[in-house]
């Protein structure tokens, strides 16, 4: 059902902004809404007619021009486009405080991003069941990953032992990381890394804030 | 020192940077370096000298050709064009799982980030300590904010309940806030908003991983 070509690199911001779209749709539909025009989303997003209709352009959804989107092909079109029509198995690396808000973050069910596993090097955590999932030494990773057939992994190691730690599940046959630590991660070119760089974001504001 | 000017809008790409040079160039500090070139920076952080060059001069530093650049001096000038020279106090408001991850974030120390309180409407969590910090009610943020002198917000709250929480973050004179709630926040032009969307991040991640 996907239009979504394999070669082709889609504009990161269009993707990023995919999300909202979703998250718009669905408020929607639980308002029994059927329909919805491009130029409406835009007006409650705060976006231009244009962006939105090149954003859904994207996913293969055919513009109608006049009558307006159904909202149930537009949503799955999106979750299609994003691969959060099926669900995705990830392991997570790294059970400190951020590790365990990634673990007890509720948004991941909508995307569905199953993290099933995590790992840690400190003691006190090995074995014990967080927030539902079963901790794991991370000598162990390799072998799991395997098992379970994981290829998605979130990193939430701090930043000294995160190239260690991407060199690991790089050698363990993980394809696609979700970095969270602070620093640049070395990878092959057919590894994916997506980075959440608080200490970026935070600059951004900060900086703008001396501007003031 | 600063060399910034009040009326320019810096290119977000470059000031998302910074931070990674400021992580390299303590690394370097506490190895006793003092000196480093553009040149060796940017092989470190996969970048380009070109990039690195222009990121550091929009902070205000005098390029040294051959010489290199005193590690010192580099670190001063970039944390004072981001505004972490002086400490910035913040509210939190929503101390859920997220909001307590980043209570419990250490990194925020480096970039004088100091999180004096937080808020939230639960009555199993107002005025309680949590991690150091005493939890207030939410009806409390605008009269603490005036007596904590405090400008900036942290939004950690359900999607739902964001934009109230922004607009009662205006009310109470936020000038700058830092939203993870996955929605796009509407706020006077005067008012600073700077997003951290984990769903957009994952989406980037997950969209790209349907096409291996």
């Amino acid at each position: 059902m996907c239009a979504e070509s394999k070669d082709r690199v889609y504009p990161v911001p269009s993707i990023r902004r995919l999300p909202l779209y979703l998250s718009f749709l669905r408020q929607l539909r639980e308002q029994k809404v059927e329909v919805v025009s491009s130029t409406r989303i835009a007006e409650e997003l705060g976006l231009t007619g244009i962006q939105v209709r090149k954003d859904l352009a994207m996913t293969g959804i055919v513009g109608r021009p006049k009558i307006g989107h159904s909202i149930n092909e537009l949503v799955s079109h999106i979750e299609c486009f994003l691969g959060w029509d099926k669900s995705r198995p990830a392991f997570l690396v790294g059970v400190g405080h951020l590790g365990t808000a990634l673990l007890g973050y509720k948004g991941f069910k909508q995307e569905n991003l199953d993290i099933v596993a995590s790992f840690d090097s400190d003691p006190e955590k090995i074995g014990k069941t967080i927030l539902g999932r079963p901790t794991y030494p991370v000598s162990e990773f390799s072998q799991k990953a395997k098992e379970m057939n994981v290829q998605c992994a979130i990193l939430t190691v701090p930043a000294q032992f995160a190239q260690a730690t991407a060199d690991m599940m790089v050698e363990a046959g993980i394809v696609g990381i979700w970095n969270f630590a602070p620093v640049q991660l070395f990878v092959p070119d057919s590894v994916i890394v997506e980075n959440v760089s608080l200490s970026s974001s935070y600059a951004v504001l900060s900086q703008r804030l001396t501007q003031i």
